[in-house]
């Protein structure tokens, strides 16, 4: 049946194919008691041999698709069923509790997970993540669901998933995903920021994706619009074939502006840069026109290892953006974990709010070692290049100073032990929360530069999680108070002589653009991929213009005045 | 041994006393294998039979100090001790499965607590909470340890605990309890505001208290500067028994201001208003000289229900609230649940970040049919005194707009039907989000008030949790970037003809009063214990003079230069 969902487009561009469902099955069952526990036995075994011979083909298949090491996995899993002991305690549960397989098996595997667990070793942790991807698979088998198999996708496929944790998109074989669509999610959700980053479109927030779609059903994906088509009619798959036909030629014609300067129609220059995740992604930022590297998120270098990573490490992965962005500035944000980000290694305190608590600088400035251990890092690596180091989540001057104090002791060590540092690394903070935004003035005498990190500055200004689909409403970037924040920012900055830029999703979206080119913004860092995009809308407008624009939109109420206004004014300007 | 503790001076006094550790006792066991099931199922009827009388004893002493309804729930508890289902299903339990008796009592209690709570029945739900209750008292004589029971002290004690929840504080005898000392906690907390409310010392957060205070022990706890010792020695004790007579010296010396007008030293008048929580509050607030209630929580007519309170309950509270201040404003603030603050009979949806999610004036605007029941019965109210209503959590002007007219519907409704109402209540907002102090000039063309909600202005403004003991050094009122915010707030009202109030716990703060009066705060509403004490500081100040201070805060970079520009300027002038 042809029908359609509209939800929030998060990645641009139109995908047409068939849907793969990354979903969960439902595991749910009945404690059940039974008479024949021979029955119920020779269930259990049948499952365990299903769950095999899965297992079997998966490993093979990822050995031949994926490599080695993400075969390795596997390998362990199957070791986990044939380990006797757990299949015999199941047994042995079954018989003399008289309880189905199902309420066995949990019961049995729970208490293995927990010895494993409260050993508080990496390595049993991980064995015990391995019991529970067994465990889930016999469990599967046990009640006639299909787990579904990301690492076996060899077609061109469309991701319909509830929503897409980082653990799902590292298992995915990108050759063969075409496009994301989740029922989670806002435009600044994992999925979402992912999606940018594979240069794929996405849509989420759907609410009802995963209900509505079936396994191979053809799907269009408008990640222009957020529109997506479930076994759309031939004349709208024949009018979007020609769409996505004009996407590639407006592609093109953006391509042609790589090596153009960022200017305006006026002859004002900016700066276009990169937000980026790892040391791979420079190729992709440099092939986008990037002009710099506005963000380098370390966290990555923290989130893909199972325990800290060392300074060698972190000196070679900043080095390596440092030498390839060849001289070109590079701003670096200090670990920012905590919140949604948590790392295995690591034990976070349990917080109530997370977003509220623990997180970014003001772990860096608890746990001062790993800290440390970072400014050496990039102090060693600034030999190599433009280097800018950036403070997340500073909420006090107190903060940024203890920061810069303990950067400055590191770099007189190094000096000492003879190692060679720049003498020019800038110190800036991300202006992310609402004091500092209000304080900018008193901030710029002592920091060389901000950046606007506004998917915190939303939420933090509306006291909205941007993560909960019940407030998204008043996740509003152009709402009044966060321009004026925003000029306040620039303002301080522009007032000592010091630059502003801005790494959020802000920077890079098209209503937002004309209004900060308006209130003075310097550098707009975002996904590489919208780099040329917005290259080309700047081109088309003109600075004295906009200033007029953003006076005007300061002195609105409702943002969707401000959205009125924006689209009055350069509607005829710019076409996207 | 003699020893001391520093924690936060939470509310104002100085106590003497035995300590009473109203603490949860550590009930976690270890599932066991047993051989002998005889043994074990008489170790279940010797504590079965333990908790009756226990039982047996605090339903006589509950009947005789606190009435019998308050006696009724230890009357269900018996029943449940008496119910022959769950006591043999445990014992089949032990035979069979041959587990301990905890672990029988545990799974079988489970049981019955699923099925229960499965039902969706309030009647149900609460026979769920009492099974939990009666086997937490046979499980601690299982494991032969002691659960205190607050109903039963009946002589005067300082409370030691680690939390004071609101069902721990509704089964205190109020007349024995003399203050707090609890491990966790800050200004804002729940233990904090009612112990202001009971106007009794309590010092918070002192991390340690329930580790280091057994009971009985000699207790002195400092209010005023959050010290609380432990078996002092006497002449620590005799210096505070001279302090208490020093302090009840003050107090008489306070209340000669209960009928005084609060006027500055240079003869501006500002308004001392009472926050309430019931209409019980009003004799309090009127006795400490309130000159209105600057803030009415009627959370607490939700909360201490089993459903959703009536239109004519409502009705009923505001009347009686509204007759007793005989024409004084009330500021009514309309329903502000979510965050920390939940209702049984609610389903609020699971949110990560629960102080940025559904709540306050986001939820009635979703769940109108509830809001509009609280409207009418506050438009019925109007026609008994001077009452303003006052909207949660506003962050942008389209909410202020859609509660409005929500209002606006139910009175015409009402005149309709032919009812009084007033026609002159004002509608005004609370100020705590950073967005609406930011674009506070544009509120202010459209609402009748300002009130500034200090509490949460500085969590959502530092982006720190306020209830987080992590992030408690980023709770600062006195940042120069929250003095800028209220300074906003302040000057746009005025520009408008309109009046600011604030009814945060900054309100009543000393060191903030002086910057408060100079930013040009018309309306400071408070604990009604603390209004003697402020009407005594503020006479003693000069508007003109703290309008200097202020303006020199306001220019200061860090809270620490606030804090000792203001302890410099005005220590000479005030001695609390």
């Amino acid at each position: 049946m042809t029908s359609k969902l509209k939800g929030i487009a998060a990645s641009s561009g139109i995908a047409i194919g068939k849907a793969f469902r990354l979903v969960e099955p439902d595991l749910s069952f009945e404690k059940r008691t039974i008479e024949e526990s021979d029955a119920e036995i020779a269930r259990l075994h049948e499952s365990v041999k299903q769950a095999k011979s899965q297992i079997e083909a998966i490993k093979k298949d990822a050995r031949e698709n994926l490599g080695d090491d993400k075969a390795a996995i596997f390998e362990a899993h199957l070791l986990i069923l044939n380990d006797p002991e757990i299949i015999r305690l199941t047994e042995d549960k079954i018989s003399n509790a008289k309880v189905n397989a199902e309420t066995a098996l949990m019961e049995t595997t729970d208490m293995f997970i927990e010895q494993f667990e409260q050993l508080d070793n990496e390595y049993m942790c991980e064995r015990a993540a391995d019991i529970r991807d067994v465990r889930k698979r016999i469990l599967a088998s046990l009640l006639n669901v299909t787990i579904p198999n990301p690492s076996l996708i060899n077609e061109q496929v469309i991701i319909i998933a509830n929503d897409l944790t980082p653990s799902d998109t590292a298992q995915l074989n990108r050759n063969f995903v075409k496009g994301f669509a989740t029922d989670l999610g806002g435009k600044t959700s994992h999925s979402a920021i992912m999606a940018r980053s594979l240069e794929i479109p996405a849509v989420v927030g759907t609410r009802t994706a995963t209900k509505n779609i079936a396994n191979d059903e053809m799907i269009i994906l408008d990640g222009l619009s957020g529109e997506v088509y479930i076994n759309p009619p031939e004349e709208i798959i024949e009018s979007y074939k020609g769409k996505l036909a004009e996407y590639d030629r407006q592609l093109l014609e953006w391509a042609k502006l790589v090596n153009e300067p960022s200017v305006t129609k006026d002859g004002v220059q900016v700066e276009l840069a990169a937000n980026i995740g790892t040391p791979n992604d420079v190729e992709s930022a440099l092939d986008n026109g990037a002009e710099g590297v506005g963000l380098f998120r370390t966290e990555f270098l923290y989130m893909d290892s199972y325990e800290l990573p060392s300074e060698e490490f972190q000196f070679e992965a900043y080095k390596s953006v440092l030498t390839r962005m060849n001289g070109k500035p590079v701003v670096v944000r200090t670990l920012d974990i905590g919140g949604d980000k948590q790392l295995p290694y690591f034990n976070l305190p349990k917080e109530m709010n997370l977003f509220l608590g623990l997180r970014a600088i003001r772990l860096c400035l608890r746990e001062t070692d790993v800290f440390r251990t970072q400014l050496r890092a990039l102090l060693r690596a600034s030999a190599y290049g433009n280097l800018k180091i950036m403070f997340p989540m500073i909420a006090t001057l107190d903060e940024f100073r203890q920061a810069k104090q303990l950067f400055l002791d590191e770099k007189e060590k190094l000096t000492a032990e003879g190692i060679p540092t720049s003498d020019s690394i800038e110190l800036g903070i991300m202006v992310e929360i609402p004091s500092t935004a209000v304080l900018a003035d008193q901030f710029a005498k002592e920091v060389d530069f901000f950046s606007i990190g506004t998917n915190d500055l939303i939420q933090y200004t509306m006291a909205a999680d941007r993560m909960n689909e019940n407030v998204s409403y008043l996740y509003q970037p152009y709402n009044p108070s966060i321009l004026r924040l925003v000029k306040m920012v620039i303002d301080a900055a522009h007032k000592e002589g010091k630059r502003a830029g801005m790494c959020g999703e802000m920077a890079g979206d098209e209503t937002a653009i004309p209004l900060l080119l308006g209130l003075g913004l310097d550098e707009f860092s975002m996904s590489a991929t919208s780099i040329l995009k917005v290259r080309s809308i700047l081109r088309k407008l003109s600075k004295v213009e906009m200033e007029e624009l953003a006076e005007k939109a300061l002195q609105l109420s409702t943002v969707d005045e401000v959205v009125e206004l924006v689209e009055n004014a350069v509607k005829t300007k710019v076409q996207v």
